[in-house]
């Protein structure tokens, strides 16, 4: 989905209370900046955030942090919405992840990332080994990481990598929307519905 | 597919010169009866016996045993075929495979396996942990499973209960006759393809 530039993008960011600048010297100390000690999920990618800001409205005991890379989403994630005292934002590449957490996460969403068609930046794709390597680092006690995609290569590159770094794979889906009531939706996800594409799904421990 | 009871099913079994009985004074002695040290690959549940007949005559420097549990359905693989130097059949229950066969098979084939839909029935299922452990144990070096089906249900157990088992997984496809030409195919398989369905496919490893 191709954004038009927001000019004043900069301004909006640095402007939100519920950003988090600064984030590497939070490395350890995520609990702090929450003020408690519920678990705490991450979206890698969020895109304008429908997803995590509804997830924290449902589950004030769960702590949520979106993850995006660009100022222009970001910035549009943060316009129409309120601070919740269980939900930040913060700014970061996901490469960078391992510097930003230690051993405090609990859970991984990773939504409809970018597949990266190509089989030459197959390490840049989220599900990658170079990836699940650093979630490794990140997460309080085991791996367990949430996957929705519409992209049928991108989905069978994930099995096939998380089968390969021995994750054990769970509650796999095909037709997520046909399977399950009740989704949590990103913005792109009620599109793709639209349209009539399926939405694969698993869950991965380790 | 229910087929008509042949009724000198026994007769055909017993005269057919491929067919191996006791099968059970064989275990870890099957390169014996082929009087090589070529690789061997079996096929559990083999059904009318084209995709491992095919198999054979294209590749005369594997070897392979074609397993199947009824009579009614081995008589039918037998009909119609020749005897190869490198095939032979057995009549054998799945459950049964660790009491035949001890290190020295280097790849199983399961095409178009029973999907058990029942959950109660799981254990059944030619991919659960039960038959996964049983395969550890006759195979040569490291289990090397391919799998065919129509049935997503199964075909989702599958990569859950191979993840759970510590495999790896390769080259899936979740529409195998788009993705690749040249297969060898089952009755089954033929069947299926003209009706429109999609054939998902995967390599395990351990």
């Amino acid at each position: 989905m191709r954004l038009r530039n927001l000019k004043n993008k900069e301004d909006i960011i640095n402007n939100c209370d519920f950003v988090i600048k600064n984030i590497e010297e939070n490395k350890g100390k995520w609990r702090d900046i929450f003020n408690n000690n519920n678990p705490i999920y991450i979206e890698i990618g969020m895109g304008m955030g429908k997803f995590i800001y509804e997830n924290a409205l449902k589950n004030p005991n769960i702590n949520y942090i979106g993850i995006e890379k660009f100022d222009n989403v970001l910035a549009r994630a943060i316009k129409g919405k309120e601070k919740l005292n269980n939900l930040f934002f913060v700014r970061m590449d996901a490469k960078d992840i391992d510097l930003v957490f230690d051993k405090e996460i609990d859970k991984i969403f990773l939504n409809f990332s970018d597949p990266w068609h190509k089989k030459c930046h197959s390490n840049r794709r989220l599900t990658s080994s170079y990836f699940l390597n650093k979630y490794e680092n990140i997460v309080k006690d085991r791996v367990n990481i949430i996957q929705k995609t519409d992209n049928m290569n991108l989905f069978i590159f994930s099995i096939e990598s998380f089968s390969a770094c021995g994750f054990t794979l769970k509650n796999i889906s095909f037709d997520l929307h046909k399977d399950k009531d009740d989704i949590i939706t990103t913005e792109y996800e009620d599109k793709f519905v639209k349209k009539g594409n399926v939405i694969y799904y698993l869950e991965a421990y380790k």
